[in-house]
């Protein structure tokens, strides 16, 4: 059995970070998650503040400048998710990993060393989440916060993949995470995991 | 720890059915899915043959004679839902059991023993299930079959249900049965159950 890439897509709150973190722990991988745009900036040059602008958000064509096609370098979002894939597509050729967001399931969909996992969760439990994580009191913030962040990653997913976030196209298992817990998600994922590896 | 519940949705060709004997055989549990007709049958006294033109298919309202609402009885189909879903209710009262379709996830949504699961296939290995199960040699037959049944399933389900049929929108956990295999996802929702009752 060659090396296998774990890709995590999740909705906001619903604890597929920490899923996806705890699971490269437990299976002795690399996780990558910020880790990749942290990469893009040395590679790049480009400061990571800058770079997180971009990072995960689709590219607005309304405001970037008109180039012909032939020359057009693309929006810095589209620079962005070009060179993170390259990085993805470089780390899944060898390494044991979990790669969460970045259309990684996408990227690599052309590959079979790869299981490919969507987290999500009950919008009370998101809500719950997000409030303790961040120290929220205002569960409308929460809520607001929820929705613009999901927003953000539909659209980007939606743009780059051509495929709808959060269904069945694209993924070899969706769960949600209120259903075993966070650590409960992880022992089955690992389960998961061993079993494909055929441990 | 109650009793359990699991229910199957499936998209036609994926090995939902087969998963969901051989889930039920590995757990003990009892298996339900054609059984509810039989037993809707024995209960109403109407024939099996003429409850399965009405099993697991929405009423269509352009053929239904005209009643006002409070003594509308309801077409065959929806009493067939009625009849099963009271049925379904009363098994998730106290039995460990497996249900195949007739949205059992929407009829138990208001229960913590249920684990709603749903199984899919990519086309290519559906294709080639119902062709080798059926015995079918035109690969135009069994698409059309697999796009026919799959119709009818998903109208079934959100006309009753008002869901959305393959979302995660309503069930616990969606998987490829192409990841893991029939038998690898049986055992991987047998681990599943085991750890949601606490065994």
């Amino acid at each position: 059995m060659s090396n296998m890439v774990i890709t995590i897509g999740r909705e906001y709150g619903s604890g597929g970070h920490e899923i996806g973190e705890k699971l490269a722990k437990a299976l002795g991988f690399t996780f990558y998650d910020k880790e990749l745009l942290t990469m893009v900036a040395e590679k790049s040059g480009i400061t990571e503040q800058v770079l997180q602008k971009a990072d995960e958000t689709a590219s607005n064509p309304l405001f970037a400048p008109y180039y012909p096609p032939s020359i057009d370098p693309g929006s810095l979002n589209d620079r962005v998710f070009r060179m993170q894939s390259d990085l993805i597509k470089e780390k899944a050729e060898k390494e044991n990993c979990v790669i969460v967001g970045r259309c990684a399931n996408y990227v690599l969909d052309d590959r079979d060393n790869v299981i490919r996992v969507f987290i999500y969760a009950d919008i009370e439990k998101r809500i719950n989440r997000i409030m303790s994580r961040h120290g929220i009191v205002d569960r409308d913030v929460a809520v607001k916060l929820i929705k613009k962040t999901d927003k953000q990653r539909r659209s980007y997913y939606q743009f780059y993949s051509e495929m709808k976030w959060g269904r069945i196209e694209g993924q070899d298992i969706l769960i949600n995470s209120g259903l075993l817990g966070i650590d409960g998600t992880v022992a089955l994922l690992k389960t998961l995991v061993e079993e494909k590896m055929g441990k």
